[in-house]
């Protein structure tokens, strides 16, 4: 039995490995939860799980949820804030941790769980990203496995285990290339808000799907996987594949290619990373009748400068990736304020990644620091335009 | 240093085989070669390998090679017969044999060297479709890898460490189709020897190009993949799969399908077998640039009868796999010396699957028997076809 600690409980990543833990009571117990401020959907599933140790955002929300969770007799502890978020992560009784807490939020809670030794379920993937470098150095030191549930790199997860590491060529990441993949490189700058929240496979929140369009998401990746992979920028390679079956490709040194196909479901990645090193039977079945025609294509870098930012940023490392997360997040939101246009994107992002000295942190509050001063860069370089712009 | 005996030296297989050792003289050498008929093949072989020992097919052929190697000053040992070729096999400095003796020819030496504990590399189909059980109980008694050079199964092999034997659901053995696949049922009966020779992927011997052209080929592969991977013929699936792109997949009990993708050159599968368990760099380089359209459909066993027989074979096992290859490979050669028509392999073989009693060998010689005997009663029957149709 493997007791589970979900940190993002009320996400969709959240909510799809509570299916999983239903759907395998003799394998899965959920130990704790962390959600932020939905109290209602916290309630419902205290009451259905039973875990020991919930954390909400605030100590007023998480007050909330004890005096409600007392009517019903539940002896669940209400805790709060990061350290509640630590101490979900860190109990003794936890065995995995699926850290799904979106963007550097879930980073303190991540390291903790780490340096505590259990098994980590990755889908937040603004972790790796922002600080890389130093989980994965905790993550060998503690013997840690640190298990993707993006369908991307789980998907090479799985095709790396038919070599050894120093055995991959290279690995193919697989992009569905968003809704402009064959939209001309002038009209890019017309794209509007809701043209670009519309996402032809994958139905997301607003900052990702933008970052679908955009391909800074694919960018995000790119880091991720030589983090999680440990394998230089130069060896991580993008494919446009609109149909989303092939999840991502892995190259040997041989020329052998080995692809993962499965139907597009969070769950699948989820049971994996629970389940592994085992595979546990699933209903999860991809139809072959359905596999007719599979498109594969080279990206456009000069339609998508996010994606040779992003190399850049990967090159670089430390506080080069943590600007390029920080700078998109602070980018795609004056987007969808429509205080810039598409393009505004990839130029706000350059702009800050030019104005970044190579600092590597060694620390998780480094790395927020450095956080905290990319939006802050981000932030004036938008003002500079606004100011430009009003000239 | 991995010493190599190669059984089937001048063949396709054999000769890529040494086209391998011959881009990595550091890590294989040739320690022994077998071959048929072709002794100006062998002389060369020879005088550039110096294999310790050579077997032809005669003691007249043996003894012609003798004398023109004796006048180069070569000590390699020339032997005959099957008998030579088991020598050839089993050598104590032998590492590894290549099986790429054409038909059940190789059979013999195969058994042997398995028995000798050697390493497999099996590009010998009918082997294992005639005698896949009696060589797997010896492979797993001496603890001795049997390693599939064909595409398709070298492909499952690599895909299937992405996981434990008993979590797979199924496997995908991929398809070309053949030439006929879009050809309207009523046109089966006049396809010609001259189409039917026509492969539209690759370039291989006459009775494999017919057998890919019925789909035979594929049912036999259906009975080697069950065979070398333990599985039963149900969790042996076909997709046609016209690209040759993808050279097969594997489906895992959790949903995941895990495909093998590659140049089509035989070297690779030939490379992989000979390093693994490592996997070693080579230039067979897979161009994703121009992976652009792969197409998969279900087959269709109503045009293609083949293939129902070879899982009605598959099923019985034994006396019934063996009757399916004989009875092929009698019926083709009908085929190809204009006897019958395209339409009257499959009722060929057919008959001699309905009058075959089930029986499961327990030695090598026994399989030869029923070898023989299942040609005979091939020939009965086109024997009786022809008499009815003199009628």
């Amino acid at each position: 039995m493997k007791n589970i600690a979900i940190l993002g409980s009320t996400g969709s990543i959240g909510q799809s490995t509570l299916s999983i833990v239903a759907s395998y009571p003799e394998r899965f117990a959920v130990a704790s939860l962390a959600a932020g401020r939905n109290v209602d959907a916290v309630f419902e599933q205290c009451v259905r799980w039973r875990p020991r140790v919930v954390s909400l955002a605030t100590e007023e929300l998480a007050a909330e949820l004890a005096r409600r969770l007392q009517k019903e007799g539940s002896t669940t502890e209400v805790v709060w804030g990061s350290e509640g978020t630590v101490r979900v992560a860190t109990l003794p009784e936890v065995d995995f941790v699926v850290s799904a807490i979106v963007g550097v939020a879930g980073l303190e809670a991540t390291y903790a769980a780490v340096e505590a030794g259990k098994t980590i379920g990755l889908a937040n993937k603004e972790a790796m990203v922002a600080a890389g470098e130093i989980l994965t150095a905790v993550a060998r030191e503690k013997n840690v496995a640190l298990l993707p549930i993006d369908s991307e790199h789980n998907a090479i997860h799985q095709c790396m285990r038919a070599g050894k590491r120093d055995e991959v060529r290279q690995i193919w990441l697989t992009a569905s290339g968003g809704p402009f993949r064959t939209l001309p490189a002038s009209e890019f700058k017309n794209i509007t808000v809701e043209q670009a929240l519309h996402h032809p496979t994958w139905v997301m929140g607003r900052r990702i799907t933008i970052d679908s369009a955009t391909l800074l998401n694919k960018g995000l990746e790119i880091i991720e996987a030589c983090r999680l992979f440990d394998l230089p920028p130069s060896a991580i390679k993008v494919t446009v594949h609109p149909q989303s079956t092939v999840h991502s490709l892995v190259e040997f040194v041989d020329g052998s290619l080995l692809a993962q196909i499965s139907v597009t479901d969070m769950r699948l990645p989820i049971l994996y990373a629970l389940s592994y090193p085992e595979r546990v039977e699933s209903d999860l079945r991809f139809d072959m009748a359905a596999l007719s025609d599979l498109h594969f294509e080279p990206p456009d870098l000069q339609r998508f400068p996010c994606l040779r930012l992003s190399y850049e940023a990967a090159e670089k490392g430390g506080a080069h990736a943590i600007a390029l997360n920080a700078a998109d997040e602070v980018a795609v939101q004056a987007f969808l304020e429509r205080v810039i246009p598409f393009t505004g994107i990839p130029d706000t992002i350059e702009q800050v990644l030019e104005t970044t000295p190579e600092r590597h942190p060694a620390t998780i509050q480094e790395v927020l620091a450095l956080d905290s001063e990319s939006r802050e860069l981000a932030q004036e370089v938008l003002a500079g335009r606004e100011a430009f712009r009003r000239c």
